[in-house]
């Protein structure tokens, strides 16, 4: 289990968002009210774009709300697009290489939730892995493998179409070794000029996935930051789990379904299947 | 914020205490129920008796739940006395030098709670200190500036008459700074001999303290295990929270109390009066 | 490029080998003398066996040099039978699971060397692994790959057999791949009741290996040591790398060799050839 | 012993100059040529000017050659001013508390060298620090001692006066104790608008402290960097050891020197004499 969030839209101090939001992923990590666990302790991570090549990316392995230089980054660091992803571990270690987002040229990606009875599955999906990627994988999460499956099938071409057919595969899989309700979860991937969420679950009902609800919305939950008054307009959050209790702030994406964030902040919404 | 457990007996694992308890303190690292806080992931500490010169201690800033080093320890270090500590900081990093047990000679020495205010009492504090022993100070805890006040009376010699007059030096110089509530909190002490524990708030209700109620509560505790079983007689264990509901097991240490542990599992219970 | 060292003989505190040698492996962390690489710093693991099921194992991504519970634990703990390795990465990130001894059921394993181009052989290599254990593969070092190839091949049983096997194999898979050069270095096992140890590289000068010359090494190397003194008859030591330059203590291994340590430090040494 | 290195005008992305540089600060954290000690692998920090208020530090306990997050940060923060540190700890723990550059709202400090029998004057130092700075000491090296004496005597209006008030009044202290020697190496400051250094020991030769030497130092260190081809009048940098050999391109500041780099890179020199 874990909680993500990830902004879309003017360029922000990555604090605003982290720390200084009334119930911001940093406070998610300790307590967290609509996860499968309150504690997401177990390391985070940070993508975002801005000065450099691709995406940068800051990974630890102490818990998000004792991290010294966590608070320091998100002070000092201002960016348009950004991804955050507080851990919850779930059997695989404590390790950097296991914190999310994962990367790879400019593509951002963070996953909630897990594939059900992976080290069952695990040897097959890594061989379905093109195996130029296949040596990069320096992890033991399930995640890792579907980003690099994913990764296999288009998504730094077509993200929705490649993580529909990655969780048909991996379902295929599943079903071949008898792993009833294979994938849980919502993902989120980015690579600068657009962002996408998925939230889906084979069987059960997928991990909690809410996006701001409209123009108004980033200017309700932070009144008193100026900049975010005057020209909100293109802004947009996505959010494992609501930053407040403000109606009409959030917006639920409906189960199976994919979403697109573009230029303006323009949302779409479209069903997601996954591809036999 | 934070929780600990002594063990005074017969060699265990650690272990059996650590991991194999119902409610143990790893568990009440993520999940306390009596504690201030219900998360204490900001580093833990362990301090053992066994082979070797002195008593060894483990420190880490690492949650315990997740530290695989720790579960490696546990499982293959046998000791007759050990203190185990989970913390929640309360203002100073999370640094290895800031978790517990703290150490000297043969004496370690655990701490939940706090000194109210410390900022503003810390250089006196410090001042008081034996100057032979202010270079050691390498954190920068509230406990371990108390350790070693309490080292500077006598610690060593006699550790609840030295616990009452840095108590006592501690109240003293709060009211100079006009500083209410000064002293919050339960102390843990061993020589490897015996253990101390003291129960203690200059104005509020003191964090909660509990011992092992007799011979017979070790073997509820722990019904399948042979050890255990067949010779407690001796065993004692001190603990911030108990490890279970079973009715009868756990005594709790009444407010303003000390208590002393020693040979065959004997417990005395005395009166704290911190010393002006 | 890494440093190892073995200890089989009569239990000891590990600090006696690792920080009270004149040239131990704690030192050659930061000044080896023999290796590729000068500096080892890159995390390092202890694996002993003592107390509780099994071996233990310390893994810590600090310096060897610095780690603080390293001395703690080596001053407090005492075993028959230790690994210790300090590592210095190529390529693979300094996280836990990367570090040595790797370890399954009784068996420890350490490795200083390296297999060329990894990245290229990395995907047949993993696919010529037990499913069974491939699941089990956390990190991302050639070594987690050659101990469970070995694993595959009977390393529980026979482990210089299972070595002529698993390195035949890499030598193999290399030639498919046009990789020359394949397998450079030396390995060492131990299931508490024996240690092997292998010298072994494809093409070029494999790593150097020692073994303490015979029954006075020990006791040359430790004048001031009442229980080496009194006792060593059964004590060995394999080394990468000689403690000390103490004439007729240290035996070269000869390349393509395979060494093994029995009970009462009995020493067997015969010629290892890579089965095809 | 430690490295250091500051650069002062036109912004860059950091790893220009820490991983770029043919042999930079972090090739210098594993085969420093000039310093009391080769390896400077006992944590590193980086503190820079640029978005948010004042600088921002990140300090890490890994050594600087291994730190992931240290390449991403130095490949994706664009800097005009910063200053970068390795140490090499003498008798301090390696913790994040210890890691240079030491901040205070917009003043940064660096320091390699030492406060010579530290332990013998800690408690007189400290006890001459403003009280109101007393609680912020977090950690245990001599540096930040030295800091918040600096800060104590102005450091933020007189950075070189107040050093001169400070390292004089260390020697009297040291005077007192019987502390030969008392001051050694050099020191590095900015508040983001200028950038100071100062090259002094009492009795020794001090540590090695070099200055770019002009305008065109900048472009022959980096003939293939087309943005310090084009503009690097402004440029400066201050390092304890050259990062080249090219002739021309490093000034030695001399001994009981300090440095000061303002706006256009203009550099001023004048003594450094210890106030008593």
């Amino acid at each position: 289990m874990c909680r993500w969030m990830a902004w879309f839209g003017q360029p922000v101090l990555i604090e605003e968002l982290l720390f200084n939001s009334p119930h911001g992923i940093v406070d998610q990590s300790l307590h967290s009210r609509m996860g499968a666990e309150t504690t997401n302790g177990d390391g985070f991570g940070l993508g975002w774009y801005g000065a450099g090549e691709g995406p940068a990316v800051y990974h630890s392995v102490a818990p998000a709300w004792s991290d010294a230089n966590l608070r320091e980054l998100a002070a000092h660091v201002e960016s348009p697009v950004f991804l955050a992803h507080v851990r919850a571990a779930i059997g695989s270690p404590v390790q950097q290489p296991n914190c999310h987002p994962f990367r790879r040229g400019n593509v951002l990606f963070v996953h909630n939730g897990f594939i059900n009875e992976m080290a069952k599955l695990r040897r097959d999906l890594m061989l379905a892995v093109d195996p130029e990627l296949f040596a990069e994988i320096h992890g033991s999460t399930d995640t890792e493998v579907v980003f690099n499956l994913a990764l296999t099938h288009g998504l730094e071409q077509d993200p929705i179409a490649a993580l529909e057919k990655t969780i048909g595969l991996i379902e295929a899989v599943a079903d071949e070794h008898g792993v009833q309700s294979a994938v849980q979860g919502t993902f989120g991937v980015s690579n600068g000029e657009s962002l996408w969420a998925v939230r889906y679950a084979t069987l059960d009902r997928p991990r909690s996935l809410f996006t701001s609800a409209d123009v108004t919305a980033i200017k309700h939950l932070y009144p008193e930051n100026e900049r975010f008054q005057s020209a909100a307009a293109d802004d947009r959050m996505i959010v494992s789990e609501p930053f407040s209790d403000l109606p009409g702030v959030w917006h639920e994406v409906p189960e199976s379904t994919a979403v697109t964030v573009g230029h303006g902040g323009a949302l779409e919404e479209r069903p997601f299947r996954p591809a036999a």
